[in-house]
């Protein structure tokens, strides 16, 4: 992406493409205006900012379409430059002749995200705002938008900022310091200094510990199904879904690919994965299936765990839950076929914690869809307004956590204090790369080229 | 389609779905302002209309997205009534969230083609100003969407209304006279009313007509490829599309199905039918594609009749041109293999009139793109602005003429006044029924089902 060359006037297509009623082009520049009037039926200049007129667009003699155009003077423009929008008749043959004219009169084609870019260079936005309207774009659910809108009205900016903050008065300190540590002043014991950096630094890690939970909201929380052959895991899927998605039979061993499939409850997407039964088998595929629920356990946000609770006693479950290796924040012991237990599951199973008891097969799973749909407000009660959802926000977060832990470790061991500060320096650099207050070409090209071209 | 409920609200998407980075949501109705008010963050009444306002939308505390929100008053709106857009992130979560919202706050979901629908009924377009609205949004080439805008702009519809109110002059006339027939005044001789009423017959059968021509150059002109076996036709088919569309070999009867394909040049669509060479063959299904060559050749508007100029003698040519039963208005005799012949095709073959020199398998068809792409100029000259593109246009003008052809028999044949007038009146109808002057359920759902929601 060759990068902003100011005094040029940029065109797009904003609207998704295909066939519509009403197709949007923006252009956006110095000459945003003088190019649209050239080609327009009334005169421009002298309009206000925030103004729509009626007319005809031309080329030569020929009328091109009849269009409503917006009027944007910079700086009160999404770009923050003077801004014209037109909205056409939605035909590809017009969008392609309409921008063919307006590149004639001087605009160029924009790059993918360079209207953003734009707002982001004239400070109408931050990176982690722009980065949070490719995201909010993207949304497919009501916490997905609820995390962009978020991040891109600025509450975690804020509080990225204040983090970034009390770093920076926490260099100013060391470096006052070293400056008359000739003399031997102490301005803050060492102690303080220890205690000031932990806090810090707990802060960053529970941000970079978040972005786990954040990015299961945002691509949808990874749901494990797994349990013993025959248990009625891919029925319980099926039941999920509401649909007959995994094939089901009275065969032990039936399922061995492992099965995904996107579901969204109260908002949430939710990413189920029916697995292989857990069992010792000689089959060689299914040994490869059972290979695979291992690895699924071990990346998953909640298991259930399938078990059927008409042939199963406590001790077993257990011992089943105790062996379960997962990195899973939620495990479920799913109670499966309750319709042909004896006994109410609470009664037999209720030494065991949050056994929930369905009937997969005839789609009594309520409990369950209750449960699951409190997670997502449990994750995000736990974490407050900081979740990090973004992959390239969590690296400068672990980048700051370890620069901070250097210079933790610096101050334990009597470092000196220039090599105190350049520990300080990475921090804050690090921390100050998500809002963009560094900036490189390589930064921004890596964020921009995300972004649909006209926006 | 359930119609025109005054008094309710309709809402819709109207830039394409998909992803964009904007989309466009339209409210309109007597409460399209008061529903944006109730969710948007500032207050909507008081703004004049054609003005653009930022800000977020609203769902309880919940906030759905940042937005522009124009606001159109009426009656200066495009269905004439208050008018709301909103250009929103292109989001599809969003915009069934906003959508929802709307209907939740008292909008309705709009039909397809409703808006418009609302312009017309408004009085903001005639019938065939807003059918053109969708052939401008459907339009994909220069010629195509030349016809659309011609007739959106309105200047087709004024020589309909013209041509009626010469109708309706003529009718009174007549009616004048039979109020005073007992008393043997004559207003106008009968003579002079037979060569008005022919006049008249003239110009609607002659915009009639012109719908071979207007549909062609709206659909792609069928240009069919004939000739002998083994003359190049597939090869210049390649030739003029610039690939290697048809299996070329060098032994007769290659091809057998017909090909069809399009083809801009110069602005109009042409649709190209490469076809079975025409000779006697035993082969049943090369026969099959012989007698479909016949009919393609039945219904071209222009025919391509592709020779080999080495091994073709002038006599031979003239013979086979004669013996073309075809419709097109245009027979272009295409002398192939230039390359290969003696003499300059112009010297060989030149008592036989437009034959056109090509090398189709180097690729020289330079003089054929030139004539090609010189006819549809001459068609539009042949038809000045009156020409008609559409199927239900043409019907009404068949009918206006059938009927007019009728009172014309009367007049010779003495018909009385009654009858006489009642045909003028069906004329009037079919021809007031092209611009909506006349107006029936059936029609209407006819015309706006053909739209997309949100137009």
């Amino acid at each position: 992406m060759a990068f902003y060359q100011s005094g040029d006037t940029i065109v797009a297509l904003s609207s998704a493409q295909g066939s519509g009623a009403i197709a949007l082009i923006r252009l956006s520049g110095p000459e945003a205006i003088s190019i649209a009037e050239s080609v327009f039926s009334k005169p421009l200049s002298q309009k206000p900012g925030n103004s729509v007129q009626f007319g005809s667009i031309k080329e030569d003699q020929r009328v091109i379409d009849e269009v409503l155009l917006s009027l944007f003077r910079a700086p009160h423009s999404y770009t923050g430059e003077d801004l014209v929008e037109i909205s056409c008749h939605g035909s590809a043959y017009i969008i392609q002749e309409l921008i063919a004219l307006f590149c004639k009169s001087g605009a160029r084609q924009a790059e993918a995200g360079e209207f953003t870019l734009r707002a982001f260079l004239n400070g109408k936005l931050d990176l982690s705002e722009a980065e949070a309207v490719a995201d909010l774009i993207a949304s497919d659910s009501r916490s997905s938008h609820e995390l962009a809108m978020k991040q891109m009205r600025g509450g975690y900016s804020k509080a990225l900022k204040d983090l970034r903050q009390s770093l920076i008065d926490y260099a100013a300190l060391i470096e006052l310091e070293l400056d008359f540590s000739e003399e031997d002043v102490e301005f803050a014991n060492r102690d303080m200094l220890q205690n000031l950096l932990k806090d810090i630094l707990l802060k960053v890690g529970s941000m970079r510990d978040s972005f786990h939970a954040g990015n299961a909201l945002k691509q949808g929380i990874p749901v494990v199904i797994a349990g013993r052959p025959n248990a009625g895991k891919s029925t319980l899927l099926n039941a999920l879904l509401n649909e007959e998605r995994a094939i089901v039979s009275d065969i032990a061993g039936t399922t061995r690919d492992t099965i995904e499939e996107r579901f969204v409850l109260n908002g949430t997407s939710f990413r189920l994965i029916d697995t292989a039964g857990l069992r010792d088998s000689s089959d060689a595929v299914e040994r490869i299936g059972i290979e695979r629920t291992h690895h699924e356990l071990k990346k998953a946000g909640i298991v259930l765990y399938v078990f059927d609770g008409s042939n199963t006693d406590p001790a077993t479950l257990q011992q089943d839950l105790d062996s379960l290796e997962t990195g899973a924040a939620h495990v479920i012991p799913v109670c499966n076929k309750t319709d042909r237990m004896e006994q109410h599951p609470n009664l037999k199973f209720g030494a065991i914690a949050g056994v929930i008891g369905v009937a997969a097969a005839s789609g009594h799973i309520q409990h369950l869809l209750e449960t699951l749909s409190s997670i997502p407000d449990t994750i995000k009660a736990n974490q407050g307004n900081l979740l990090v959802s973004n992959m390239r926000h969590y690296q400068a977060l672990a980048n700051t956590a370890a620069a901070l832990e250097s210079a933790l470790s610096g101050l334990d061991s009597g470092l000196g204090g220039e090599l105190l500060a350049f520990h300080l320096r990475e921090a804050i650099r690090h921390l100050g790369s998500i809002t963009g207050t560094i900036d490189a070409d390589e930064l921004l090209g890596s964020i921009f080229g995300r972004f649909c071209i006209g926006k």
